[in-house]
């Protein structure tokens, strides 16, 4: 451990307790590296802004793309603390810098008072004894935070510090943090780190064409899996292990990849994320630029969850909230880093699709067949071909055997001339965007000429072609020289791995040809409706139904005719204005379950039912001894599709909307679906294709549809309140919204409102 | 193709088209041969039976296992048809299986009237020619059927067919594949194929130890990479490839196969079942056995299933019925090939896990905390380490690591002596049955130590140690040789796949070590309430909703106290007995859709209202022209959680219980389950289990908890007529079915009954 050793300008300054300084532990040398989350509320920090710009709830509308040319490709590089006695921990990493520094042809200048040479390079005593402005400075020292300022003194751009002992440690480690970041924000200097690694400082293959896979990841050794891709043919261009974020974090490095030209992909490995609002703008900025970004975020689980915030010291985050915003922005998430690789390589260098139909060839039945069925149950499009195409390759393929799609070539033909013909016969057809050959079990004789015919078809067509190579053996020629060979096939080992990553090289070519940014049309300025809003805000309290109504109303939000009234008379004249059949309710501030306590009364239709309801409300509330503000006389709604809207606040993204099927679906399946501001028309809408039980809203049992027009606005319109009122409001529920039939709008019968 | 050469023993004897005879076709040499469905009903056939005992259906209730030992072990094999020709097709299918019966040390008796040797042996001219009486005839003739009857003239006990061009080609191929299978029954001989392939006569490795995987598949080619785990180190011992299943199908191996000591599991690839029944028993048996069966199974949808049964002209089954017919018997299904070779894998070698628990063991915090967020979401348990276990594992990991459970021990333990201290002492803790080490990235130094450390632990422990090998290159010594080469661990690829194979490990045994076999118990001889309810049905005909009670209250299902009356008056008179408030619904046959119709009146409070109602119902039954049989007077029955029960005739299986949860749940969601008879009580419980919305069963929003107990009873009431009246019950369906508050019953509110 570092720690022990104390780095040669270490000095504490600072009320910590540095637990290890990162040095060659795996979890430094390839190891897991965590972030930590900033603190200071959702959407304050966000990175150094872009225009400045922000959005009614002051959060930022965008995010400069920070410049890291230098610090991937440093001219200039400053180890501080370097060494190469034998034996001590910095011997190894100052090593490895030198090579890498004499590879990617940048200078490089120890730094280190006890010494005078280091692997012969002449060593500096200090950072202002440097002799030229470095672009880099790596920082080896078990305390950083006294070198930043003499690292602005010497105009040094870039920073990598590789101390651990912060936030990932607790409270402690995170006030050391903090001090640290406010230093680096001080300075001017970009840092990485600190607990970070060498993994900045790879070694890429050259040899490799095509556009790159860019990785992040926040634990060093789960980003090495898909730095080895390379291995099997894979470029890759750069690898950000973030560590504890305190300046640069995962939304930074995502945006400048998203911005080079060689990157065709990004591959993220997230624990937790530092600030929503800077994922959100960068992940924007991808989907603007089309650059697809592939994620695995733990966090599924409440284990996982809580065993990530002890590795990182960061908030993984409401996980539905998380994916909702994954979802929204074209973030494709998966789970295993077994789909990233797989799934980032296919989208890096595949091509848009030329169609949506995917072809499924194989040299069996059975093949095609289990292919087909797990490919249509994961929703891909598998077209039959036409008779024309069908008698096309009934030239090359025996009558009996099926080349509908899934096409059985029987075997023999992919032995000889008949192969390649087959192959382009499918790949011209205009109904297929993608060919995919599942070969299951190698059988040289024909899968080697197979896999041969594939990828020489795979150069002449811009069409998709991709592999399953399906033995578990994994040593055979045909794979390892033949399809890893090639960089126009995509190889594949499961069916499974394929599937989502074909699935998601269709969803990603959907979703960025239709996208329009929402924070083109974020709102900048608080609406009238905000001001009003807010007269009726009681802070601390839960407004009373009334109130919570009138405060939806402020926001065009449809409510029944209603007046609230306190004596029985009163309900008797407000009946009549109201008219019958009408709904009476308690209602006062803090009062929720009232249908469960007997306070609410449906369908009345007489003055003296009026009365005698009155009688009863106000009875029962003495009874169970609740304050009152009145008595509701409502409208009787006619009967529609119960939804659920409501606002709930999310430590990483502020406010989100949730919308969900009322009644049983909420209550037992919990179906619902987050809507993570700012959003607009089509991911409400996309929101609501995401509930189970959406087929409601289109009609069952013979009901007309529902105005889903008119609920996707009361969406919009409680996002606009969310973020206009911000902090001030602590939750609201509209609970139920009657979503009425087409062209007649929706309507709120109840809101519980909670101030902060 | 062997079609267009014909063997020489060759008559097409029977009116069939004889597409092709299975030669060296990659379907035939490793390639997709596919049964047929045998047709005669579900339950008809089955295999030769066992005791002969049959259930009140009609459907055997045991089967025997067929001796497949002199199968896979001959002494003497004819291979009919044998060819030494250059050239000819039948040459390499003969050079192939000499070579195997020279290894397998069985005696081989080439049989060709056109030859006088074939590759150095003696050649007869004829079956009666034979020198000794056989084990096993391979036949290579393109027409087999005239064959069978010399063969079994000649005594030999086993046949395989190649040919192709049965049930596979259509019509007439099916009917070809009758008059075969007829005369294989008469015979006495078992027969494999048609269409099958030479997979029965591969070479398994001899140096593997441990209990093997015996493998059976429905494809040559879909079976190739579970083959192929003899190269990772995993024994196979057998392999069966059904092709049509005119004879052995399926369930005789699966059968067989659970009989022997030297096999750990069975693994399946299968697209069609023959007959429900023999498979359902087969499993059965393996279950008793506590032998685990892993099968991945086409037909997820429709495209699926209708592939697949164009490649074997095999029914698939409906879905949900296939997959709780599995679950009842405990078989895993999987969905990808890889899958099914790592859980059958794992299955086959690991021992009972001694506790529930698992640990996960990781040189990365993030890979800890990635590995437990997909463990826990999967439902594995993750228990937290006791205090004084943490105490011990900090002896060797720094005290700021997480050793709670996933144990991070930050890497530099596993480079010395530490390593294996910290692996016996997980293994040594009570609460851990199972240790996993996901090692997501290689790094020399420490993975390599630590894949031997947990080789050596693993020599030393009952436990089960998993290990995945998340580098997606794969020619790394320490997984090639080290993991590989063990057999005390499982190794993995991926995430996904360890914590599949572990989930079906744990149930597996969960399962075993509870089973109680529904056949036991399941019904021989009709109840008493079988002659009551066969007197109340109408061929053809739908019952009236009175009829349909009628059936059910045969069966000692609770319906509502009811009279059905043709009058005013009698309606009037009924009241008065059935008691106030009710409810009065037009009764007819061939009725459905009542309410929609308006013919229905609930809450009927007073004799005018009766009255009225009575005139109402036969107004709008005139007026929309439906002929009643009367009008229903019914008690009102308290609310409850209203069901659906239902019988629901399938192909394979013959009827089936259907449950579901009523109203929104079952209208937009379909959430229903499925139980296959025969079932017990604990099956007709699982299923109630896999309902989405079972909560509400369980109360809700303060709701009590529904009697369960008598929701179970109806679905094993139900279970018992569908047995007994068998195919004269076309469809029923209870609708709602009213469970009432624990301890008060269940109540079927309507029944729609279809008779045949």
């Amino acid at each position: 451990m570092l720690g022990s050793t104390h780095g040669t300008l270490t000095t504490h300054s600072r009320p910590a307790r540095v637990v290890a300084c990162g040095g060659p532990t795996p979890q430094a040398v390839h190891g897991a590296a965590g972030p930590v989350h900033a603190g200071g509320g959702p959407g304050a920090g966000g990175g150094r802004d872009g225009t400045g710009e922000l959005d009614v709830s002051g959060r930022p509308l965008s995010a400069a793309v920070p410049d890291l040319d230098r610090f991937f490709r440093p001219r200039s590089v400053a180890v501080i603390g370097a060494s190469d006695s034998e034996g001590r921990p910095h011997t190894g990493i100052t090593r490895r810098l030198v090579d890498w520094a004499e590879r990617v042809g940048a200078r490089l200048h120890p730094v280190n008072p006890g010494r005078t040479s280091v692997f012969g390079l002449a060593c500096h005593t200090s950072v202002s004894d440097l002799p030229e402005q470095v672009d880099l400075a790596v920082l080896l020292v078990a305390d950083p935070l006294p070198v930043i300022e003499e690292l602005a003194d010497a105009e040094v751009k870039f920073a990598v510090a590789f101390a651990a002992g912060f936030a990932e440690t607790g409270a402690d480690g995170a006030a050391a943090q903090e001090w640290l970041a406010a230093a680096v924000a001080r300075s001017g200097i970009r840092l990485l780190g600190p607990n970070t690694n060498l993994n900045a400082f790879e070694t890429f293959r050259e040899d490799l064409d095509g556009p790159a896979i860019a990785l992040i990841t926040q634990s060093g050794h789960q980003g090495r899996p898909v730095f080895a891709l390379q291995e099997l043919g894979i470029r890759l261009s750069h690898w950000a292990p973030t560590g504890n974020e305190a300046d640069l974090e995962t939304a930074d490095f995502l945006s400048y990849f998203a911005s080079r030209p060689e990157v065709g992909a990004i591959a993220t490995y997230v624990e937790g994320l530092k600030d929503g609002r800077s994922f959100l703008l960068a992940a924007d900025r991808a989907a603007r630029n089309k650059v697809p970004v592939v994620a695995v975020k733990v966090g599924r689980t409440e284990t996982g969850a809580r065993t990530a915030a002890s590795h990182t010291g960061k908030l993984t985050g409401a996980d539905e909230v998380v994916d909702a915003a994954m979802r929204q922005f074209g973030v494709v998430r998966v789970d295993g880093l077994d789909e990233l690789q797989d799934t980032a390589a296919l989208l890096a260098r595949a091509r848009p699709p030329a169609a949506e139909g995917v072809a499924v060839y194989s040299i069996s039945g059975g093949t095609g067949a289990h292919f087909a069925d797990l490919a249509t149950a994961a929703g891909l499009c598998l077209p039959t071909l036409g008779e024309d195409r069908q008698r096309e390759l009934h030239q090359w393929i025996p009558d009996y055997l099926n080349v509908a799609n899934p096409i059985d070539n029987g075997g023999h033909p992919v032995g000889d001339w008949r192969g390649r013909k087959i192959i382009d016969a499918i790949l011209a057809d205009p109904s297929v965007g993608v060919l995919i050959c599942p070969i299951t079990g190698p059988f040289p004789p024909m899968s080697d000429k197979l896999a041969q015919d594939l990828v020489d078809a795979a150069e002449q067509t811009d069409k998709l072609v991709c592999v399953v190579w399906g033995s578990p053996v994994g040593t055979e020629d045909a794979y390892r020289r033949t399809l890893l060979g090639s960089s126009r096939v995509a190889t594949f080992r499961t069916f499974a791995n394929c599937i989502t990553a074909v699935r998601a090289h269709f969803e990603h070519h959907r979703f960025t040809a239709s996208y329009r940014s929402p924070f083109d049309e974020a709102p900048r300025t608080p609406s009238p409706s905000a001001r009003k809003a807010q007269a009726l805000l009681r802070p601390g309290e839960q407004l009373s139904e009334h109130a919570g109504k009138q405060l939806l109303r402020a926001y065009g939000i449809r409510v029944p005719r209603e007046q609230l009234v306190t004596s029985a008379a009163g309900a008797v004249r407000a009946a009549a204005q109201v008219g019958y059949p009408l709904v009476m309710k308690a209602s006062g501030p803090r009062l929720a379950h009232k249908s469960e306590l007997g306070l609410v009364r449906i369908g009345l239709t007489s003055a003296s039912q009026v009365r005698d309801a009155y009688r009863e409300l106000t009875d029962i509330a003495r009874y169970e001894d609740v304050t009152l503000d009145g008595v509701l006389v409502c409208q009787l709604v006619e009967p529609g599709v119960e939804m659920v809207v409501g606002v709930t606040p999310d430590p990483l993204f502020g406010p989100t909307v949730t919308v969900g099927l009322g009644g049983v679906l909420v209550e037992v399946l919990r179906d619902t679906a987050v809507a993570v501001p700012p959003f607009g028309e089509d991911q409400a809408r996309a929101a609501l294709g995401r509930l189970r039980g959406r087929a409601l809203l289109e009609g069952v049992r013979g009901a007309p549809p529902a105005d889903t027009d008119a609920l996707v606005e009361v969406m919009l319109r409680v996002q606009r309140m969310a973020l206009e009122l911000g902090d001030q409001l602590a939750e609201l529920d509209i609970n139920p919204l009657v979503v009425l039939p087409k062209g007649q709008g929706a309507v709120a019968l109840d809101a519980l409102a909670v101030c902060h």
